[in-house]
């Protein structure tokens, strides 16, 4: 708890040319996720998960997917997604930061 | 809810040189808060909230002040703050954008 150095944190693999690194309280979690695969021809798999989620484009440009809309995103903007409802990415250029945030947090990433 | 583009929100001044765009669902908020105002001489008073807080710097290098210890961070870097504990960052550089997130969501940040 407390500082989180980014030059001190363990990059964890989820993926082909993907990486995550977390920090979180008791309740909230933060994981910042760079996608170094992009850009990709079509979105990932819709996913949901019972968490709130809020996530911001620190890096690159996607499009985001929810139910039925999609929206071009930058650095800067911002995402959310209320419990249980699919969502996906596409990625629009080489590499993509997020920083994806969690309520409750997600316990399958720590376990 | 969905997609936020920071082109279309309205910055909120928060103090000389300071600024902050949210977005939040239910039990989650994001602050996107950009100083202008650095570098300080000093931190800003110390404060404490009930929220939890986990914060990512995006842009610039603060000193990060939780308890009796003192982090220098950058973009990349992560901080925590549990409820209730006075904590303080001091800015190091001209420009510095946190992306604050907090559980529960600040009420007062919305009325």
């Amino acid at each position: 708890m407390g500082a989180i150095k980014e030059s001190n944190v363990v990059y964890e693999s989820i993926g082909e040319g993907r990486t995550r690194y977390l920090a979180h309280t008791d309740h909230l979690m933060m994981a910042v996720i760079d996608f170094n695969d992009g850009p990709t021809d079509a979105p990932d798999p819709p996913h949901a998960h019972p968490h709130e989620q809020v996530s911001y484009v620190a890096t690159g440009e996607i499009i985001f997917y929810l139910n039925s809309e999609e929206t071009k995103l930058g650095p800067g903007d911002i995402f959310t997604v209320p419990p249980n409802v699919p969502h996906s990415v596409r990625l629009l250029t080489q590499h993509v930061r997020l920083v994806d945030t969690f309520h409750p947090i997600r316990d399958e990433f720590i376990k």
